[in-house]
């Protein structure tokens, strides 16, 4: 079991983090000071941390805001070690996780309605600068300490390395499936790309009692997505054929391709008053034929993860339904050579980092 | 008052129309043969007929897909001269119009929902195929003979030379309103672009008792939507300290402009969660960074027209609150200037053409 956090009031908490110096993208170890544990706040020991590809695209400052050192990781889970006196919904030994986001103003509409995803002071778990004017600094790190509101509880039957990846590739795919309509038995869904958001796009929508098709460049995916993941259907994108016969069947798309892919194709799928959701970020504008969006009412929407109420509602319906992220975990020494792996899609699905395990206080610098 | 319409059985009726004879748009007169007014149609003299930029679009060809002779107009008003044995919604002398559809299959998942517009198989009021093969000759012309259920019932306070222009542009952004949520008093709508349909979402974003920001890249245009159309606020889209305020601001915005511009900027006026919806058709495909739809949960949808049932509802809460459009009525054979005009959106804001009184069965060709 870990420790118990003891800092004194004011005093700051010492861990060790896996960081980036410069946009090589190279990952070492690194000393890292968390904020003494605050009256809202809970201190997590961290046991898992997910990959996402937004951890890569940083580490190599891919968006242009990177600020080194950089410590990635958003999907974290743990065991709580210590709560703050006002702290109502923890306590220590509880197994809890963190997503995207550390804080945000709480006080502007979108917080009061529990979509701190849109304030538009948001503090990101990591690459991030936090009302203290601190950096923050992600979950590739031994522990966390992360204002109550924006801690996860996980339920009993969530494993937490499986479950880790769920607080960002779970909530970014899920929030559109509820807030467009998605989730509905026997409406069809398509899910463009089968990587670590699409295969947990495709088990929600299963879950939901959906029709789902994956569409994907990939042949050699076909079989996994329709035996291992349970798809009903699977669509070649370079088959004009396949396109073609799937045309205006589906009621919505999760894009979750980070690329530029032309979008007509793909809207085509759409019925009438179909949606398509982004959840990928290509790096270059999308080109979108106005007639494609027109004819027939069609939507492209983006959705950016999800609010702190959607995401513990998330992990409890995907406990319910057993659904969890498919997973390679992987010892902190292996860092670097998963990054090398997911820029070449080398992974299903996601790289979990045994943090509890394998990364020791030991190898800071 | 109109002469009633005779036709024996399978006898066609004679008619007069303006039509293009190649892609130079220049009209001229025409006769036209409709056919004898069936068991289920509805026989119209023309009164009025709106002139929609569409129409010129089609008259030169620019859309690729014209068949000439070409005989425009989808914004058809005037009184019912005879009805088919089968008819129930209309009688000899009823105020009626006709917009952009004339027919569809009439039994698909999409007509039986009241969507006809999103029928497969529709069929346009001009320029289209019908299911006799018959190409569809529009509202240029003296008659017309429609498939009841294409027949919109004017209401008593809605006048035909202004309402006439409803039945494309008021319903093409009516719909939007209705279906995205952008029809409750005290959202704030943005209409981007003011012309023949943005002074018609203008005023039913009033009717609806919505904030109402006209965005406009013609500054002259101010005095004009403040005062007379009743704007809450005006936007110059070319300054930058006016789009910056008006930021984030918008429930929605409804899009109308049909050149190619930037998409980021307007798309920055939505709040988290606002709708762009697309009602105008440009001729490229539109640059749409993906974060300026992914961050705050933005959309950007297309709308085309609108059902049957959705047209009429349309109409009867525009006579309701007094929403017409503003017109300039002209002869017959004025309308290859008002073209040119048009081409110079030199009017404010619809042409309409008085049938009624000078189109003339003596001038076909």
């Amino acid at each position: 079991m870990a420790p118990t956090a003891s800092a004194a009031a004011g005093e700051e908490q010492q861990a060790v983090g896996l960081a980036a110096r410069d946009s090589s993208g190279h990952l070492s170890p690194f000393a890292i000071s968390r904020r003494s544990t605050g009256d809202d706040d809970v201190a997590i020991k961290i046991l898992f941390c997910g990959i996402c590809h937004s951890d890569l695209h940083c580490i190599k400052n891919e968006w242009k805001h990177s600020i080194y050192p950089l410590v990635p990781g958003h999907e974290i889970a743990g065991v709580v070690t210590e709560v703050g006196k006002n702290v109502t919904r923890f306590k220590a030994g509880d197994r809890v996780g963190v997503g995207c986001m550390v804080n945000s103003c709480r006080s502007c509409e979108s917080c009061n309605n529990g979509l701190e995803n849109h304030c538009p002071e948001v503090v990101f778990t990591y690459n991030s600068v936090d009302k203290d004017g601190a950096v923050t600094y992600g979950g590739y790190s031994s522990m966390v300490v992360v204002h109550e509101r924006f801690v996860v509880m996980f339920p009993e039957a969530m494993p937490l390395d499986a479950g880790a990846p769920l607080l960002c590739a779970g909530i970014t795919v899920y929030t559109p499936m509820k807030y467009h309509g998605l989730n509905a038995p026997g409406k069809h869904v398509g899910v463009l790309g089968l990587g670590g958001l699409g295969h947990v796009a495709v088990k929600f929508a299963r879950a939901f009692g959906m029709k789902v098709t994956v569409i994907s460049s990939s042949p050699g995916k076909k079989r996994e997505a329709l035996e291992r993941l349970g798809a009903d259907a699977f669509v070649v994108s370079s088959s004009a054929e396949e396109m073609e016969a799937a045309r205006s069947t589906m009621d919505g798309v999760i894009n979750t391709v980070s690329a530029n892919t032309p979008m007509a194709p793909y809207l085509a799928l759409l019925k009438p008053n179909g949606k398509m959701i982004l959840v990928g970020l290509p790096e270059n504008p999308l080109e979108v034929p106005p007639f494609s969006l027109v004819q027939g009412n069609r939507t492209l929407a983006g959705s950016n993860i999800g609010g702190m109420a959607d995401t513990q509602e998330m992990i409890e319906l995907a406990a319910k339904h057993g659904v969890t992220a498919d997973i390679e975990v992987i010892g902190a020494d292996y860092v670097n050579t998963a990054m090398e792996r997911l820029a070449k899609a080398d992974v299903r699905y996601r790289f979990v980092i045994d943090v509890g395990n394998t990364l020791h206080a030991a190898a800071a610098e």
